[in-house]
């Protein structure tokens, strides 16, 4: 199954476009699981039990691992070893980097930790990419326009008369021989989304962003999502994970994960026919 | 002592500009060494030792590191403990994340590895610099005009009159408040480098791209360098670490810095005063 197949099936299976983003911190864990790196696992272990019937990804970012120096790798491989095969696991690695260095990175995420698929970064050009897409079984999200206020910085840059972010989406369409290549675009930005699901009308959209970040969910399923009302993924960390700092933690993850689920499918049927 | 403080003494110190890119990668080892672990650490010391009194700065790529699996964080932490306290050591990381993420990230590499600067990818914008650069003592390289033919994708473009990668310098020089930020800019483009060079007068600049890419080593001398004829890090890795497959590979890398280290104070002696 391809990478992207992987993606439509488990989305049609849950009914969810629901990514939840493990960014587990243990500063931020319930008291009883706080600041102790076997905490973290124990965190995502119950995370993903309450949650699993109810998402089509679930996204690990590296950075909250590595901070945990050795003992993080494993805790990543354990937390990725939890999840059911059928759902798609991405790596927000934002990973950008050519040649055999490319090809370590590669190695590490698809052949090493198993991950689905990986965020990278393409500032470096179209041998940024390579290393990553030639198993169709396995995809990349690459950085279009993201979420965060520095993406006015260079990303919304004008050439010409396209913004970068604008030139970059047609690149990675043009790379997108295999079918595999997705890209990020952060929830913060419709108008922009829209235009970037036109140009792009068959890729996964991977959209961070809602809640604290203050991007809007209902544009991000009417613009993000294709034809179908699907491929859009709506990845959310922070508002489920700490939806409670008590023993109910996992209780209230599951209650927000099915709140964003179901405001997601009210969305899909306003929206999408083949969804009513 | 600041970050550019460090840089400046230890190349002073060892009249040499050269960094040992430490992309130490199993299948390339010496055959008594070749496809193992331990094989990589054994292979890293004997390098270290055999060049530390040619060399400004050891590099090592996580990307190399992070395919050995969960050893690979442990033996990419035992080779930075190998290092000669002096002697600059850069995560060669190209991390690009915001927030809490990219705080992660620089606990991992400043706190945890102790590196003291990293590489980093900017395409995210200022949010993506800020928390690499709270600590003066520790330094990034910000991804310029990398060495890579995909280098013209993105890097190259034009916003206006100007190409991104000059709009990119002109934000760094901007943001280098705390006087802790460098710029990475292929050997392979000289003439982009003089012009870097004049925006970026006093900062750091990491130059890879000599040898198997065909970068120019004497013009990214003499457009790389302040005009003391210092701050250019001329990064070098299979030339030397290959040097020979053999048990001799130690020696041959010696050989191979000290001719490197010598052609380049030719290059300094020729068009800086201050170095002759």
């Amino acid at each position: 199954m391809t990478f992207r197949e992987k993606i439509i099936a488990i989305q049609r299976k849950q009914h969810s476009l629901v990514c939840i983003g493990l960014d587990s911190d243990p500063q931020l864990l319930p008291t009883h699981l706080r600041n102790s790196a076997d905490g973290v696992l124990d965190f995502n272990r119950r995370i993903i039990e309450a949650t699993q019937d109810l998402v089509c990804a679930y996204k690990p970012n590296l950075a909250f691992y590595e901070a945990l120096g050795s003992r993080g790798w494993d805790i990543l491989s354990k937390t990725l070893a939890l999840i059911p095969p059928e759902i798609v696991t991405i790596g927000d690695a934002k990973r950008g980097d050519i040649g055999n260095s490319a090809d370590q990175y590669a190695k590490a995420l698809f052949e090493i930790l198993h991950f689905d698929a990986v965020t990278i970064n393409a500032y470096m050009g179209h041998d940024a990419v390579e290393s990553f897409i030639r198993n169709p079984n396995r995809g990349v999200f690459i950085l279009a326009l993201t979420s965060n206020p520095g993406s006015k910085d260079f990303q919304r840059v004008k050439i010409g008369k396209q913004p970068l972010y604008e030139k970059l989406v047609r690149s990675s369409v043009k790379w997108n021989t295999h079918g595999n290549i997705g890209l990020v675009v952060g929830a913060t930005h419709p108008k922009e989304l829209k235009t970037i699901r036109a140009l792009a009308s068959t890729m996964p959209i991977l959209i961070p962003g809602i809640g604290k970040q203050g991007g809007d969910l209902k544009s991000s399923i009417r613009f993000g999502c294709d034809r179908n009302g699907e491929l859009a993924i709506v990845s959310s960390s922070r508002a489920i994970l700490y939806a409670s700092a008590g023993m109910d933690f996992a209780d209230a993850a599951r209650r927000e994960t099915m709140k964003l689920r179901d405001e997601i499918r009210k969305y899909q049927s306003d929206f999408f026919e083949s969804s009513r």
